[in-house]
C-alpha cells in the first residue's frame, strides 16, 4: 500500500492546530492550553504528569501551558493531601465557564471537516481510526524523553 | 455527531510522533527533522519558508530542525542565485542515503496501524481523510503566528 496514514494524519493534525489557534484567539488560549483544559473537563484534579501522559504531550510543553493557564486564572494548583511533593491541577470558575465555547469551536471544526462527505463513509473512517487508536493503546507509547516540537 | 475527528487525529498524531522519535533514534534524527528531510526528498532546494508552508510547521521549529540537520551533515544551505537574501536547502549525500531507512520506518508504522483491519474499510478511511485534507487546502490555513507546541 502506497498511502500513508501518518502523512494524512500529520497534515490533518497540523491544519487542526493552525485552525484551533486561530479560532481560540477570542478565548485567549492556544491549542495546547485547550487540550489541557479538555483534560481537566474530563478529569479535574489530575497532576501535571498525568496530564502529560493522558494527552501524550511532553512534560515541558504541559508545564508551559500550566504556567500560562495559571496566569490567566483559568486553573488553580494545589498540593496533594497525601503526597506533598505532587501538585494537583483544578479548573477555576473562569476555566469551567470556557467549556461551552471550547466545545462549540471543536464542533465547528468537526462539522467543517465532515460536511458533504457520505455519513456512512465518515462512520467507517471513525471506526478505523478508533481501531488504530485502540491498537496503539496496547503499545503503551510514552511521551517521556520524546521531543514534541 | 458526537465523535470528534480532531480528537482521534490528535491521538494518532501524538502516538505517531512518539513512535517515530523512538524508531528514528538509530538514525539520530527527530520526527520534525525527518519531516524536513521528507520535504527535501519531495522537492530538493526549497527555502526554509517554503518548507514551513509545505509542512505546516512554524518557522521557529523548522529553523531548529535545519540547524540540527546542518550540524549532522544531512543537508547543505546555499544562497539563492537570484535572491541573495534567501537560502536554499539541499540534501547532502549523507542525507540522501537516509531516505530508504526513513521510508522503511514509515512503512513499518503504517503497516502496524492497518494490519488486521478490513482493507476495504482502510480504503474508505484513506478516501475520507484525503477528502478532508483537500477541503482544508482550500481554506489556506497558514502556520505563521500560530504556536506549534
Amino acid at each position: 500500500m502506497n498511502k500513508s496514514v501518518g502523512r494524512l494524519v500529520s497534515i490533518l493534525y497540523r491544519k487542526n492546530q493552525v485552525y484551533l489557534n486561530q479560532a481560540l484567539k477570542p478565548l485567549d488560549i492556544t491549542a495546547t492550553e485547550m487540550s489541557s483544559l479538555l483534560c481537566l473537563y474530563h478529569s479535574d484534579g489530575v497532576t501535571q504528569d498525568e496530564m502529560s501522559h493522558y494527552l501524550l504531550i511532553d512534560k515541558a510543553a504541559i508545564a508551559r501551558a500550566i504556567v500560562s493557564l495559571l496566569d490567566k486564572g483559568l486553573i488553580i494548583k494545589e498540593k496533594d493531601d497525601v503526597d506533598k511533593r505532587a501538585n494537583r491541577i483544578y479548573l477555576s470558575i473562569k476555566g469551567k465557564q470556557l467549556e461551552t465555547s471550547i466545545r462549540s469551536i471543536l464542533k465547528g471544526w468537526n462539522d467543517l471537516l465532515i460536511e458533504d462527505i457520505d455519513p456512512k463513509d465518515v462512520e467507517t473512517m471513525f471506526h478505523v481510526l478508533e481501531k488504530m487508536v485502540l491498537r496503539l493503546e496496547v503499545l503503551d507509547l510514552k511521551p517521556e524523553g520524546a521531543k514534541h516540537d
